[in-house]
């Protein structure tokens, strides 16, 4: 198995991305390496954290996941490389790992310690390319992760709590618009389950969000009465806000932070 | 023949391209998979049916050219696959290949509807992930076009017509801007043989477009007088409008959709 | 060896770069291609310049390495391509190449002129793909470079002198900011050489850029105290101003071409 996949916080403009490839390759001429995203908000390490959680099991069993949004890098922060669920992961101990972690049945955690599979000089400023690159070649290679430093338990990993949506006083279920993407749609925290949960199907409910209401969700991006406000179950398997034919952020005027208030038993007499 | 090409409108800041690379790999890990763009303006059918009916010709014979403009995902539209001109195209039944397929030689189009195909659970609002994306993979492992679904005629195809030059009651070719690349470049829908009909070699001409006149056509972006506008034939085989050394649609303030208006007769005393 | 890296303006919005991809594949199907970056400022031939010099030696030995920031494309500008440190380099002769081939052991340089290797048609606009992408899948080939076209010598090489630190009358070493990367971080021309010749160790200096005066230098991005202004080495080598846990660029609303003056024998009371 041959995959690797990239996450960072690097952006396309600078070379980053770019060297941390010509290392593994060196290392491992026949790797495929495959970028998830390298646009997350710089240092946001929860953004990444949601990322991979989602997205992980849609590529290959065994594919090396790496994932570098380090503001701690060249400090005392530990590296992680864990076997989970079937993959393997290589993060700094931020937190980006712990959330899928806590998900999934994890094999091997392991401290990354072990310079013998670093570039022979490691900087302060750029572990992607002196530790994270190679340690992922060797993967690829067929090191096993014992070896690359001490087992710890999933305790001693830098926590990291992703908010999650609340029920408040008044019987509402509260969450968080989480990211925007390319389209404008509006990301939640609002997982399917916990919608379900709330309101059990044939439940009626509406979701607040800036000063919007909609009326329960709708199936699809694309609406028969052209452009229209809607929430719906995104590909993540979470709540999304999207204007069907337009951009929900623009139209809506919310951005990440905002509230999105869902509250059961009002039935609007039509789709607005 | 192992290649897959990718144009979509997602982006590169969220993680919908490189799901849809883990898919294939998944399924076709010796898969070698290309970016075409990632950049067409959110739901711009147009764009992306000019784009892969000029570039598809660079790739190699058979490579599957994956085309995921989508407003309509989750709707009862249709997706398309066709073996046409020595490639294979896979892309929603929206208009997207409707001016290549008049184009080039048609072997097979069928639509997609068998599921067997398809990954597990089919999304309402990704089928990128959940049909595209595996569908190519089928199509690398060696699935004929067939399997896919009923052969259809273009004739019942959702057609698409792009814009294209006019000729007015003065005699002038009048065409559009129908982009503008990363250089600022202004590019058309006249194509350069539209040009030659409309004057033939030696016949003189002059462009306008906004409040510029251009004395007909330069061979090159650089010219030998430091900045200058200047029309040449792009690399697309249509007329561009450029600034050498500089952006022309910050120059002469003009965007997409103004027109680009060709008279014969007038021999400018020289180079603006 | 297999590896082809692609360096150039084009951005990742339009076709070029895949279409450059394209090509290659269809002439060498085996080939790996790494981008190194698409965000080169359009034309600016200095930045890839320096960007070449600092990453070639990250890739795989043999590695071909393109790079098309090409102003004069379609003039009587020639194309160059060298053996040189054990990597191979295409570029256009403006001056890309020069710094790098000022410092590594240049085996073979040639002009590139035998239009054998090039696509069957070659444009005005588009030698990436008429010439480069062709003239790289063939070295991958496994063609010699003396194929392409006549040796010349270094001396014959369009020349290019990148900004370099100078010493004033007062003794201060001045350099300039000659990027900013996605980080907001600020990229000086000052070597960590240059500045080790400056002040050897235990000399203490100070770094003034902007109105901001920088203690010296700090050896990693995170600082325990918080957001705080540091001067570091880079990645690269060179000397960086950046912001921990912020933005330098906004922080300090200092750009390309600023002047960053050290100074020696200040020794401050403590981190700002």
């Amino acid at each position: 198995m041959n995959c690797v996949t990239l996450l960072t916080d690097f952006g396309l403009l600078d070379e980053y991305v770019g060297v941390m490839k010509g290392v593994i390759l060196t290392l491992r001429p026949s790797a495929t390496i495959i970028d998830i995203s390298h646009g997350i908000p710089p240092q946001d390490v929860s953004a990444a954290a949601r990322m991979i959680k989602t997205v992980f099991r849609y590529f290959p069993e065994k594919t090396v996941h790496v994932c570098v949004i380090d503001p701690g890098v060249g400090t005392d922060r530990h590296i992680l490389a864990a076997n989970a669920g079937g993959h393997r992961f290589v993060a700094p101990d931020n937190g980006l790992l712990f959330p899928l972690l806590q998900e999934i049945r994890v094999e091997t955690l392991v401290r990354v310690d072990n310079s013998d599979f670093f570039l022979p000089e490691v900087s302060r400023t750029f572990h992607g390319r002196d530790i994270f690159a190679p340690v992922a070649a060797h993967l690829l290679r067929g090191v096993s992760i014992a070896a690359f430093g001490p087992s710890i338990s999933l305790h001693q990993m830098i926590p990291l709590e992703l908010s999650t949506p609340r029920t408040e006083p008044d019987g509402a279920l509260v969450g968080t618009i989480t990211g925007v993407d390319r389209f404008g749609n509006l990301l939640t925290d609002i997982h399917h389950l916990d919608l379900e949960r709330f309101a059990p199907p044939e439940t009626p409910f509406e979701i607040r969000v800036g000063e919007v209401i909609l009326p329960g969700l709708s199936h699809t991006y694309g609406l028969p009465d052209g452009k229209s406000r809607l929430a719906l179950i995104g590909s993540r398997g979470y709540l999304e806000i999207a204007v069907s034919g337009g951009n929900a952020r623009q139209c809506l005027n919310v951005n990440v932070g905002a509230a999105v208030r869902i509250q059961k038993g009002k039935t609007p007499p039509s789709l607005e």
